[in-house]
């Protein structure tokens, strides 16, 4: 394999994320999904845990905000610090999203002279359907971190929680859209799952995604994608991790883009032909080959343990075996779909809103 | 990609080293070689440093002893200490050498009536040319420890410390090495770099491995390898990563062996047919194209640098400066190299010795 064989250019990404010891979230996910791309990756990690929460129980230890501050002045006095990139996921706490934030804002600061040298993706990791699952202070927080980020990817739940907007419709994710481009000056914005009641049609779920225009103005497109009936953890942080390296892939398609400040493109490009777009397009096609293969392990390993079980009474500690069981084989089957993390093969288009 | 690709069947890791914010080293360097061959790794994290300490300088936090057991807890909580192989490195004082001790033996225990079902493979990290930097009771822990591992890795420094033999010609290295498999029933055994003065000719570097017959008769084996110019750091961890894939597949091509305790080879296979000695191969194979590689870019970055300074004097902040910047010109190209790691030309053999 040569160079070319990879999408981007060479890459420094610094990943502030969790780790866990077993499974993929967090920067366990995203560092290898960004390593697998060609990308050079530095992984700060916020936490390190044995498992992921959705197994409901774990061991471990967070980061201090200040262990995050001094992992990163540990960089710096060592000239550690040039990155081209930068993605933030889950944090534990205020005080490390304001660690964070000092972090982000000192890099966007050392590139002002040189517009397009530094990128942050923020992952404004909250919560999902309806519910908060951090502490309530992690909110403002968020609200004044992501003014300094420039491609941020909350879910529908967090588009709300940032816009104040609730969505219900068309409409109302457009104005919550407006809002986080016009009152936050977000350049790039992507809803990673919206899912709105269609009359007299299946839920399905759709990504939709916006570049502003030098007015502030949205270049929104969606695309809709059939949903796969399972739960997996680390979905966001692999869609984060894939969207950071495609992204700066489809920038680096169009001659002069990356040098021109958060990478906005020209007036005169539409929605549906936004570099944003092009990414989107890839990242959901690895996302939906992954989980597809990942689904179909998954099955038949639980074929194999009901075998097992056949006949056997379940008692209160087989049920919380079983749960764990369960969580366990819908790990992201991640190393051995290296095929479907490089080249994808692109099934949904972007379409018009 | 199909996972035909792979060198080895589906295998869980448990991967307990250090962990670098940038660079490669510990588990930064293992996880990644592992997973680009095909491995599950589960990476319990014993300290997390902005980066290496080739550097001069780091920040960052240390694992205690009880947090490293209570991650394997958690682990163990889940059901998710499934594990084929164990690798081992760097760990941060007796107490945290201990701690891997107990998780291993309780691997080890659980796999007592499947032969051949766990694999440890230990790299008792003490030191280097003659000089311990570790803390002097980590060296009765390892002695320990050792009698546990299925594969260790010492460098010529470590074997002296741990077999109490100095290791001056070929005659001591065989006791050294005899020693290890006697006194501590180490089924195999590798001495990482050796360097010894050879009349008229050029010092070279020669790895040399064995493994112990039923009667605990060193079956020896050595590759001369030219040495490279240049210091790189976490070439151990590399080394290490490497060799647990790659034995696993050298295992799994003989019929019937990665069912036997320890994957130890019938008494009439000699040492250079080992599969240890065919893993060794490929091992340095991946490590003189990738060091190669790293060496040549090292070199331009430097040379870039060096017309930067041209002209100017050196003041004592320069020269610090200098130092940084030839380590991090330094770091092992890993990433963009995946070639190498997974198709390496075997260019050296194993011979007699």
């Amino acid at each position: 394999m040569s160079s070319n064989d990879f999408p981007v250019p060479e890459t420094q990404v610094l990943a502030v994320a969790s780790h866990v010891v077993y499974g993929y979230v967090g920067n366990t996910m995203a560092t290898f999904v960004m390593q697998s791309l060609g990308c050079e990756v530095a992984a700060l990690n916020t936490v390190q845990f044995s498992n992921h929460l959705g197994y409901g129980q774990a061991k471990g230890t967070r980061a201090t905000a200040k262990e995050i501050t001094d992992l990163y002045e540990g960089l710096k006095d060592s000239y550690l610090d040039s990155f081209d990139m930068m993605l933030s996921g889950y944090l534990p706490g205020a005080a490390s999203v304001e660690a964070v934030g000092t972090i982000a804002r000192d890099l966007k600061y050392k590139a002002t002279m040189k517009p397009g040298s530094f990128f942050w993706v923020l992952d404004p990791v909250m919560g999902d359907n309806g519910k908060l699952y951090v502490a309530e202070d992690v909110v403002p927080a968020y609200k004044g971190l992501i003014k300094d980020a420039d491609l941020i990817l909350p879910n529908q739940f967090e588009a709300e929680t940032l816009s104040g907007v609730k969505i219900v419709d068309m409409e109302t994710l457009k104005t919550a859209i407006t809002t986080l481009h016009e009152k936050y000056r977000i350049p790039h914005i992507l809803i990673t799952s919206i899912s709105l009641p269609e009359p007299g049609a299946a839920t399905s779920l759709s990504v939709v995604g916006s570049t502003f225009t030098s007015t502030a103005t949205p270049r929104m497109f969606g695309i809709k994608i059939p949903a796969i009936d399972c739960f997996f953890s680390g979905t966001g942080d692999m869609f984060a991790a894939l969207m950071l390296v495609r992204f700066r892939e489809a920038v680096n398609n169009v001659e002069g883009l990356m040098a021109k400040d958060a990478w906005i493109s020209d007036d005169d490009v539409v929605g549906t032909e936004l570099p944003l777009a092009r990414a989107t397009e890839k990242v959901l096609a690895s996302m939906q080959e992954v989980l597809a293969k990942t689904k179909e392990k998954r099955d038949e390993e639980l074929e194999k343990h009901s075998q097992k079980q056949q006949g056997m009474g379940m008692g209160e500690e087989d049920e919380k075996k079983m749960r764990l069981v369960r969580s366990k084989a819908a790990e992201v089957r991640l190393v051995r779909n290296l095929g479907s993390l490089r080249t994808p093969e692109v099934k949904f288009r972007a379409e018009d809103v």
